[in-house]
């Protein structure tokens, strides 16, 4: 037996960059993996602040669990259930979890909307969620107009092996980094005059990484926007339950049940249990689309991507359980914000000001503008490179997040209980 | 808020039936869904023989997971780890659950080869796992060659997705459908003449569903051809420990591991749980690839379907028991040929004849000729009618598995406990 090395043999997706694991994004973080900081015993690692992690309400979950012991098919006063568990693979999900969901998605959102469980469809984790979109909106070579900044994973999700382009849509500090109609139509006739069809626009609610959120009127004139150009909107909604402070959070479920001229045919919703409990290693990704088309699709494409029957069952339960369920979404922004206000004062102390108009999210868009020599990107690359290799801390450079402006750094309080 | 029809707005493949929901395999499983055999409660109804599930051997999983209470995250005993592992996204997977999955997949296979974890990427099933070597190895209209007959869920899982085409490979009754070189040849040369670059081979072993083996000569055919042709070859073993009487089953691992003229980056395993253990609703899929481009690039692909952390945890603790899992594939395997003897001998006494060369898989090739008026493929679909609609047996006719003599049917002797 013999190795050669015939790596043309690969597909393009395969020899290809277009995963962007070389982006300063991913680099960060293989600089950390390759030296972590552990206050006792690597005290002069690189401390990670790249990875948007909440676990700050652990303690209440693992109380839970223990007063619980049927959610799980591995105790012994749940293992009778084990057999009919794992054999479990419809791809339409356990009736249990699709209904926990929808009523745990409702309850992230004030109550004020209503989800039905039979348009909830499961992937594996939001990067999941968003490719089997992807794969169902457009063909390759079509666009969506994605606002910026925007979170770096998303030129994995949506273009890797799709085939499908982002366009990025200019947003800028001087208002806060809204996203505006003018913006929105200078990206369509920039794709238009490059011959790029536009199939969609993807935006995040909250904001991953400004911690902002679209207000009433923004998303109104976005409606409007898609469907005058008649064209696709996935909101991407998994920091829903972590908005800690007023104003509230407002979904896009909520703004096309409002009395709008909308075609509900082009709208669609990410969510995941990673962000708002916390669960990021047990792949739970939803889409939930009100286009039936859309729904019938990505149920059949979630055969890549099913959750596991055990992790089902699990959070079917937890999520059943309202008392449970109300108790900590109301406790965890409460800690969030608390930890929010740790982490701005100890930056005002350093004079570093972060984005004033953020109230969700794990993190911070840190403005360290006033550092730059220059305000160009090389100097924001530059400045990176201090952060990490000598500050030792692994955060990521705005441009990573296709920001317009040099010099914004997204900083994430990490969520430890 | 309307909704308005228009799925030109969708992608090609959401609007196309690239997915083959409408081919008899799956029709048959319609048929069941909507009514679904109970012995009390809808005797009339249609009894599921399409599905392949080992369900012999829960009650020694369920005794494991009582005297293992440590293995769940969910338990008083394992609860601390929740955090931990709920958190844990590395796409490397837990060490612990690559370490415990090579392991085993060496011991399946007789202890004959081993198994190096680092090579062990993690997939959402099977299905995932297929797709994701299909993106790696092949372009949009690149093929690989299939011998038939073979599961009907190739066409979704490696064509769907990625515009890979699946090339069929004949075989025939009168030589117990043997995978021959001339009919490699012969497949390999009109693809050729189509102008179709074959970029590599998929074998299926054990078959399903044939339930027969690959014996060593036809094993070392296979790989020469491969190697001549320099194409790639995907080696399905989600049987491997299935096979319940002699000959023994013989890995590709292990024919690679023979003094053979054999460039390895060439070949790649899928593994599974949902066979071998009995575990389809766990999704944990497996690729064991020689080949280091494909190893990496597999592993950033399975940010798509990464297996549940919880399920990691599980597993890995679950098939690190050695004690448990020898007697779990002994016990497991005298159950399921006891279980076959039952089936043959019934279906012998009403002068049904299966494949004789079949000793592993959870069904039968059974050779249903003498019930056809003619040897078409019309009154194949004819008898498949009779025996869905008024027998009342959800079975697939031959034609969906790409069978190409018509009147063989794969029966599943359930293997329920």
């Amino acid at each position: 037996m013999v190795f050669k090395l015939n790596n043309h043999l690969l597909s393009r997706i395969a020899s290809s960059n277009g995963h962007g694991e070389d982006s300063p994004y991913f680099e960060g973080w293989k600089a950390y993996d390759s030296n972590p900081h552990h206050p006792m015993e690597n005290p002069n690692g690189i401390i990670q602040m790249g990875l948007a992690e909440n676990q700050l309400s652990f303690d209440l979950i693992q109380d839970w669990l223990k007063n619980n012991p049927k959610a799980s098919i591995c105790t012994p006063e749940g293992v009778n259930e084990f057999r009919e568990i794992a054999i479990f693979q419809d791809y339409h999900g356990l009736p249990e979890f699709r209904n926990a969901v929808a009523k745990f998605m409702a309850k992230v959102r004030g109550n004020k909307v209503t989800f039905d469980p039979d348009r909830v469809v499961m992937n594996g984790g939001a990067t999941g969620a968003h490719e089997t979109i992807a794969f169902c909106l457009a063909d390759p070579g079509e666009a969506f107009l994605v606002p910026t900044p925007y979170y770096p994973g998303f030129d994995r999700d949506l273009r890797w092996r799709t085939g499908v382009k982002l366009i990025p849509v200019d947003s800028e500090s001087s208002n806060n980094f809204k996203v505006t109609r003018e913006a929105l139509e200078n990206a369509y006739e920039m794709a238009k005059l490059d011959n790029i069809k536009v199939k969609g626009l993807l935006i995040t609610n909250p904001s991953n990484p400004l911690g902002t959120m679209l207000d009433r009127e923004t998303l109104r004139s976005i409606v409007r926007f898609i469907n005058e150009k008649n064209i696709h909107l996935v909101c991407d909604e998994i920091y829903a339950a972590t908005v800690f402070s007023q104003p509230e959070f407002i979904s896009i479920a909520e703004i096309v049940q409002e009395d709008i001229e909308c075609n509900l045919n082009l709208v669609h919703i990410v969510y995941s249990l990673s962000k708002d409990m916390g669960f990021p290693g047990l792949r739970v990704g939803i889409i939930y689309s009100y286009n039936d088309a859309v729904v019938s699709c990505a149920r059949k494409m979630s055969s890549f991507g099913l959750v596991s029957s055990q992790t089902q069952y699990m959070i079917a339960s937890m999520l059943s359980d309202d008392e449970f369920v109300g108790k900590f979404i109301r406790e965890s922004k409460t800690r969030m914000a608390a930890r929010h206000r740790v982490f701005t004062d100890g930056l005002a102390q350093a004079s570093i000001k972060c984005l004033e108009t953020s109230n969700a999210g794990l993190f911070l868009w840190m403005d360290l503008r006033g550092l730059l020599k220059e305000k160009t990107f090389e100097d924001e690359m530059a400045l990176w490179r201090v952060i990490i290799h000598e500050v030792k801390l692994n955060v990521s450079p705005g441009c990573s997040f296709h920001c317009t402006e040099p010099g914004w750094f997204p900083g994430l309080h990490r969520q430890h209980g």
